[in-house]
């Protein structure tokens, strides 16, 4: 578990893009963004306020998060002055980048001399058991997709957010990388060992209040090749009740993999609802999720009514509308 | 790689059972195996010559093969002292276990002096790329179960046999630490990490001649919630031609899954081919391999020609009745 709240290094990020991942930290959880930290040249600005170490320890930052993408793979020395200061100001590091902070001499030595604590949330912190298949108290939804990156992360963090906001029980359960610095905690689910992964699941969505829901973050698809194992997986470790589909209409291929057409939605719906109720009899599919991004407002609107009707189920792009319809689904469950 | 042949250490087994990666070994490939090695109060016979490390050498021997289960998760002292002297004669380990052989300093640094390999087949030898889904030239053929443990390996292996005896082209590809023991190669898939499986198995089962079979050790079960994701990433990364649908009859309930029931063959069929499709459009199921160990002859041969008539498949224990049937139905596709 990673201490919150936390500054946000952008470093000497090129682009806005590069820091996505501190981004999605202030967009979803701003009562864990105390401040950002920017080198010069920074091309990223998250509209928080600037503040050095040791301002942002007096302001009660507890984590220096690493929320950009660094180049070539390497932690360069420029940044590497920055987080060797943080350690000694009292900061832990968190990082989610390929190159592990725990694999730099350097900032093991120093964390270790100050107490402090490395995460690499690419790396599981936890032995998980194998899974046993005993279903647990408590509800779980799951975002399933037609392809990898078609919105699963975010229709997830937008329906808690309803939830909240309604005084529902609800939450987050992040799989990924980007989720887990999001909340500060979770399971990496594709750095987990094979025979572990559902067992992961289980235990990141452990028994729970009859009418709290836990919304999983969910990776990959079951009709994409390279990651199928680790969707399937999420299905039977999740046991979910209720199932969205989500889908990107303008693709052109599977990600990655220009020889492999998107399945319909149709299929999706089947293949998923089959492999849930091998572990919960009663799941449903009770909504869809539309990443409408690449299209126009009343093109977007118009496919997310055709597919409505042609579906059955709420239709909603939630980064345009909102969850709220996707939630209503899941409290009329 | 591990360097054959092997002389195969049985150690202290309490019984023949705890001897039984060495039988296969024995069995499967006899060529592999010049020599037991017993210590006293061995149990476990495999009606090999029974040698000393020196004598074993001078046959041949590369590897000594720790081809028995330990007792409560350690290497013993008495063990030990046979493995360092092994080293010291020359040759490499290989082991199965749980605990590693590079996890014992003395093992270690023998053999670090000696210059010879410690192989612990449950840790993957290769950073595996990620999958990519493209078709390799050269068949394919996996058993897909409707349990974990219901015979998937004794399948491939059977027809292994009959091919190579009929002259066809033909490989075992081991997915589990019994197979890659047997054959001195193959990936652990259990332990791959959890993005790389599919890719494992690619890079497993690479381009070869056109009428070359990959006969692909099957994992887990698709129905089997603990361990589907391995199963899933085994069909989409083998990408099989032919399916064998392999079933214990017997069985009451899910392995190490009280809760759970077995699914039908009918069912397994169906969602098996679906899975496969994705990836190759001309999947067949081609047979069906019954495990009617826990029955007597007359009645496992009335249970294997009914299940036959119901499915419309050539239907055999392998064991009983050799595997030509199901590599007829190869050979015809």
């Amino acid at each position: 578990m990673i201490q919150t709240p936390y500054l946000l290094f952008l470093g000497d990020a090129p682009d806005p893009l590069a820091a996505k991942v501190a981004q999605g930290i202030r967009d979803w959880r701003p009562g864990n963004a105390v401040a950002q930290f920017r080198m010069e040249g920074c091309k990223a600005d998250l509209r928080l306020p600037d503040m050095t170490l040791t301002e942002a320890r007096a302001a009660g930052a507890k984590t220096l998060v690493v929320g950009v993408a660094n180049r070539g793979g390497v932690i360069s020395p420029a940044w590497k002055k920055v987080l060797v200061a943080a350690l000694e100001e009292g900061f832990d590091l968190a990082s989610g980048l390929h190159n592990l902070l725990r694999d730099e001499p350097d900032l093991a030595a120093v964390a270790a001399a100050c107490g402090r604590h490395l995460h690499d949330v690419r790396v599981p912190p936890v032995a998980y058991p194998i899974a046993n298949g005993l279903r647990r108290s408590g509800r779980r939804c799951l975002a399933v997709g037609t392809d990898c990156s078609v919105g699963k992360m975010y229709t997830a963090l937008a329906m808690d957010r309803e939830m909240q906001a309604r005084g529902m029980k609800a939450t987050f359960r992040p799989t990924g990388q980007t989720g887990i610095l999001i909340t500060g905690d979770g399971v990496p689910l594709d750095a987990v060992v094979a025979d572990f992964m559902a067992g992961a699941v289980e235990w990141l969505t452990p028994d729970n209040d009859p009418d709290h829901w836990d919304l999983i973050e969910g990776q990959g698809s079951l009709f994409h090749p390279s990651y199928s194992g680790v969707t399937l997986a999420l299905i039977h470790g999740g046991q979910p009740d209720a199932l969205i589909l989500s889908h990107e209409p303008t693709r052109a291929h599977m990600r990655g993999l220009p020889h492999f057409a998107l399945p319909k939605l149709e299929a999706l719906r089947d293949l998923s609802l089959a492999m849930a109720r091998m572990v919960n009899p009663a799941a449903q599919v009770v909504g869809i999720s539309i990443n409408t991004a690449a299209m126009g407002e009343d093109e977007a609107l118009a496919h997310l009514e055709s597919v409505e009707r042609r579906m059955g189920l709420p239709t909603v792009d939630p980064f345009r509308q909102g969850a709220g319809r996707l939630v209503d689904a899941l409290a009329a469950l």
